[in-house]
Parts: structure tokens; sequence; C-alpha cells
């Protein structure tokens, strides 16, 4: 075990996709030639058929955080009432944003693990019918909980509110459909499922949202939807874009529409389910009650520290997974499938919590849990075979 | 299944070491410039290193088998009398290169799987005193086979010939005292435990192997040994470099000396012990007679050609492994340990293994390999601990 290669296994950034970070090679190129205006179309273009939509999809230099805060900068005013869903660190991250900027918001909290129910939200609209916006987490990536996005957004659709999803993780890892279920905004970031590093948010923006952003009254600059719009129809963006990640963008997208964007959720799921399966076999307790399959939060064993777990990937196989966040810290590791994982990568990564596990005094049949990632492929497979 | 990385798993070219490849990206220098030489001599004293040997070691812009001929073409006169031990296809390479040279060789064949015994070289030697030269490989990559190399190189050193040793895959593998065991002329490769792309061969000479070197009256111009000694001095090599190797070469041999070379041997040992560990836990036969630990060469199960097998990888899992050469085409498969391979890369390459024979057929409890494969992991930890 003298050699370990490192192995970036976390929720984001997730591992990259070769030939987007060779594309990044190609930067020597100025952003405001008709070279590169091609690129960047080319990529507007991908973006807009993997999100599934013809709502306007804008990118810009910032990370998914910026995207949130540009949505309730855009938007909205000054005391508009707003209901926020929060079941983790980013649901919270709604909350401090709608509080930044003044919001009047009506914040439903579910404990961490657990998720914000339908009927929760049905139930807060009704008492309040001035509702401008309900904000949201897909995926809570803190706690590998699935929000029912489609529940929601067919409830919101009814109201004058606009549904603001933070998809971070959300996108390529569930179905997302963002006109039938009413998806007003829909948030992503670069580092997630679109396999490449962390710099580019994204941002759908529907009619209604388009419509509520004509009275919005908060102020902001380089957070501009308007302008970014106008800018992209052009087939540029309306600051210095990051042309590394532009590059690497429209590389990893070709991919990604080559395949599909609902093979790529496909992926995941079935990451996702034979991770648990491997739980399972091995005796451990998922966090979520409604776990997603952007990332699969486990609790270690009784008695040991999920800190324990990661600092085991690090030092006996190089590899980066993430522990819990905030009070989490200790109670839960982190194994991520979206993006570029595959089950090769899967079963090194079951393999390995195996020889952790045991190294710290958990009972583990060796290659049980791998067993069970095993059995997920071979009916997966079974499947293809019988639908083709 | 929808996302299968590419993987390379080959015994070369071997997986990359990350920071050498982007170390290519620099190659915007000049070769006959005080900067390169830096990069040139820093590669030139870690190869020195990494060899462990006062010897003169060279570097040429070419493949292993550009080094064997320079070997021949350089040390040796048409007609000389000369040993040539082989048990596979790159035995049979240095049969080709001696005929093509003229060179009177007396050929000590053994079949594929097994290898040369130090007895018969050492019969071949009494029968031929005036032997010039013992030409081998340490590490047969086509069959799996390790020769025993410290038997033969201490009784070619007795003699006045030299003994030539294609270290391609034996570099970083197995021990190799290159002076204690006589080793004059000891061949390596870029692509195989030197982490890096194919294109440099290297080559180290002894005093002895000069000293022959010097009535050699065999033709050549582009391998000058010579004048390749004589510019590496000065930093530069005799003609133009293959500047994006050297800078890669430089950045892996700062790993493999940081690591030290008997650490990079031993991490190959430890998967080559464990591959075979998961091929009995599998039912599955080796080649080798005396298995080596640049790659381990396993039987098919009887009935199942192993193109299947390395179809299955590619297939399933993206991974590219190779079968047999020649008339071993369809009787075995290679897995490789060489260079920049790590114990999570094979956790998944038996898991992958183990569904490709059921799919195909063989009995496999799931789990089973990759169970024996994380005991070798097991026990090499407590080693260590114990060692510690």
């Amino acid at each position: 075990m003298h050699i370990r290669k490192q192995r970036l296994l976390t929720p984001g950034p997730t591992p990259l996709y070769p030939p987007a970070l060779h594309a990044m090679m190609a930067s020597d190129i100025h952003h405001r030639t008709e070279e590169f205006r091609t690129v960047y179309k080319s990529a507007l273009a991908g973006l807009k058929a993997v999100y599934g939509t013809t709502n306007d999809v804008l990118c810009m230099a910032a990370s998914g955080s910026g995207a949130m805060d540009a949505s309730v900068s855009n938007l909205f005013s000054r005391g508009d009432k707003v209901i926020v869903c929060t079941a983790g660190k980013f649901g919270e991250r709604w909350v401090e944003i709608a509080r930044a900027y003044g919001l009047d918001a009506n914040v439903l909290e579910a404990p961490y693990g657990s998720v914000v129910t339908p009927d929760r939200v049905e139930e807060a609209l009704r008492a309040e019918p001035g509702t401008k916006g309900v904000f949201i987490q897909a995926s809570e990536s803190s706690t590998g909980a699935e929000h029912d996005i489609e529940s929601i957004g067919k409830m919101v659709r009814k109201t004058d509110a606009i549904f603001v999803v933070d998809a971070i993780t959300g996108l390529g890892t569930m179905p997302l459909d963002i006109e039938a279920w009413g998806l007003d905004v829909v948030i992503g970031g670069s580092q997630k499922a679109f396999m490449i590093p962390p710099g580019l948010a994204f941002l759908s923006v529907s009619p209604k949202a388009w419509e509520l952003g004509k009275s919005a009254t908060l102020p902001h600059y380089y957070f501009d939807l308007k302008k970014e719009k106008k800018s992209g129809d052009g087939g540029e963006s309306t600051w210095t874009p990051a042309t590394s990640l532009i590059l690497a963008l429209n590389e990893a997208l070709l991919y990604i529409r080559g395949m599909g964007m609902a093979k790529l959720v496909e992926n995941a799921q079935l990451l996702a389910r034979a991770t648990r399966e491997a739980a399972v076999a091995l005796d451990l307790k998922l966090f979520a009650t409604r776990p997603g399959s952007s990332l699969t939060a486990i609790c270690p064993p009784a008695g040991m520290s999920s800190a324990v777990i990661v600092k085991g990937f690090k030092q006996k196989f190089g590899a980066v997974i993430t522990g819990g966040q905030g009070s989490m810290k200790n109670e839960i590791f982190r194994l991520a499938h979206l993006g570029y994982f595959d089950f090769s990568d899967l079963f090194s990564v079951i393999a390995g919590l195996e020889l952790i596990l045991r190294a710290n005094g958990h009972r583990v049949e060796l290659g049980k849990g791998v067993a069970a990632v095993q059995t997920v492929y071979e009916a997966a497979e079974v499947g293809v075979q019988a639908a083709a």
C-alpha cells in the first residue's frame, strides 16, 4: 500500500471528466471573439438541453451560492413574503440569504436527515396567499435527503409564487421536469454532476419568474439576470467569463448529451441503490429518511465517529470522502454518486470501507458489501438486456 | 452502468502519474538552454538513483526495443558468441535482434510460462568460454514469469561475458542489485513502472560493458551510447530529446524517489500476491511457474477464451487489460501491477473479474476474490505496523 492514488470522491467537487480537463488547455483564447462565442453558444445550448427546458438558462462565473443570491436579489423585493424549506445546511443558506435581503420568510424546518413534506408547504401557501416565492433544495447535500420536488412544484404553480429550486446536487441525480412540475428557477453548479471544476453557476428562469422580476426592487449589480440573458443571446457573457471552465463545460456537456441526461440520472440512482444495499449488508444505518441519489449519508456503527472513517479513506486509500457538516460532523459520512462516478469506483469504495470498519472494530465479513454492489450491478445489467 | 470510465490497466502503457502528465504542459521550452539542462540533469540523476547504481545510466528517445537494439549494436561485433535466454515473446525479440546483427547465438529456450533456469545458463557458459554476452528478460511480460536474475548474474560476472538484462517490466517490480549481481546492461522504458507515456528508453552500462564496447565493430548511428554518455554528462541529449517526456519523467522520478524504489517494488509485489490469492479464490490457474510482480498472467476457466474476459473488462467497465500474445492469445489474460497501481485499483479489477466470469458461466461466489485481496491488504498493514 505504498501507492495510494489521490481519489476525489466527494459530492462536489466531483471527479473530473478527463477530456473536459484537457479542454481547459485551450484557454489561450480571447472571450470577445467569434471563436469563443461559438464555444459559449454551444455551452449555453448544451445547458438548455441537459436542463431539458425551453426556459432561459444562464451561466455565471460564480459558485452555486452566487446563483442562489442572484435568484433572490433579481426577482424579489424587500419585505416580500416567501416560504423557505430547510432540512439541512443548504436550506439554512436559503434562510440566511432571505434574511440578508430582508425578505419576510416563513421558515419550514425539518430535522437533519428528514425532509419538508409537501403538505406543510401546501398549508403554508394556503395560510399566506400573498407568498411571492418558495425556496427549497432538490437534494439536500448535507444530509443526502431528497425533497419531493414534483409534488411541491405542482402546488406552487397554482399560486402566484415562484418556485426556486437549489438543484446544485439535484441536477443529474434525479428527474427534474422543469415545465411540467413548474420549477421557475433551477440552480446548478459546475463542480457537481457537470464533472468539471468549481467556478460556474447555472440558473434557469421561467417566464413567471421573469414576470416577477419586473417589479423586483432589491439592489444588485454583478448578478444581473436580465443583462446576462441579453449577453447570452449574443453568445457572450456580461462580464469576463471563466474561459477555461466554459471550455471544460462545453466538452462535458457533449459527453452528457451523448449519454443522455436521463442516463446520467439513472447512473447515479443505480450507484446510490447499490450503496444503500452495501450499507445494509454491512449493518450500517442510512441517515436520510428519503435518501436521494446525489450521495448517500451513512451512520457509522454505534460508538464510532464518522471522522475515523473519513480519515481511514484518506490514510489507507488516498481517497477524499466527506463526513457531516456542523452538528452532523461525527454522525455521518457521505459517499457521492453525482457526475463522473462508475461501478468500478464503487467496488473500491465499499471494499475500502469494509477494511476501515474492521480496522476500527466493527464486525464485517470481507467482500459482503462489495457483493451487495455486484448484485445490484448484475440485476441492472439483466434489466438493460431485458429492455433491449 | 451508463458511465464507464476509461481505465488503462495494461502492463505498459501503465496508468499515468497525474503530476507527471501535468508537467508535460511545460513543453514550450528549448532543449539547448540552461533551463532545460537543469531538468535533464535532474532526470538523469533521478534515473541513477532509482536504478540504484553508480554505473552510467543513459536516456534515449526510443521505445525499450530501441535500447535493446542499442545494447547489441554498440557493444558487440558480428559473429560474437552469445547466449540468448528466451521464455516468451520478448525473449524472441532478443533472438531476432541477435540474428539481425549476425551474432552467433546459443538460444536457451523455455516453454511459455516457464523460465530458463540458472543451471542451463551455467552449462552453456561452461560449454563456450568465449561467450561475449548473455541476454535475458528480468520479467518476461508476455507470460508474467520472472527469471532468477541474481543467480544468473552472479554466474555471468565470473566470466568475460556481459549480462544484458531487459528489465523493461522488471525495474520497479523486483529487486535488481546492479553492482552486486553483475548486471552490465539494464534496460528500462518510460511507459512501465516509471508511470509516464511511452517514448523513452533507459539503459545502464557497467565498466565491463564499456570495455567490451571498445572493441565492438557493429555499425550504428542514432543509438550511440558513448556519444549519449558524453552528452548526458553535459546535461544534454545527443539528438533532440522528447522534452515533454523528460519533464514528465523528472516529475515521476521525484515521486518514486520520495517513496523509495524498494517501496515501489514492494507495492507491485503486494498487488501481485493479492492477485494470485484472488485467482486461487476464484478457482483460476496461474500461467507462470515462477510468477513475477510486474503482472499476473491467469488462465481462464476451462472452455472459456481469455478474449471474453478482455472484452468483458472493456464493455462492462471501460477498462483495458491484455490477453495473451501470439499462440497464448486466448489462453491467458494479464493483470498489471507495475508502476502507478494501488489496492483500490485492484479491488475494482477483481470485483469486475468476478462479474465477468459469472456472466460467462463460471461459478463464482460474489466478493470472494475481493475478500482474498482485502486479506492480503490487512496482513500487509499488520506487517507494516509490526515493523514500525
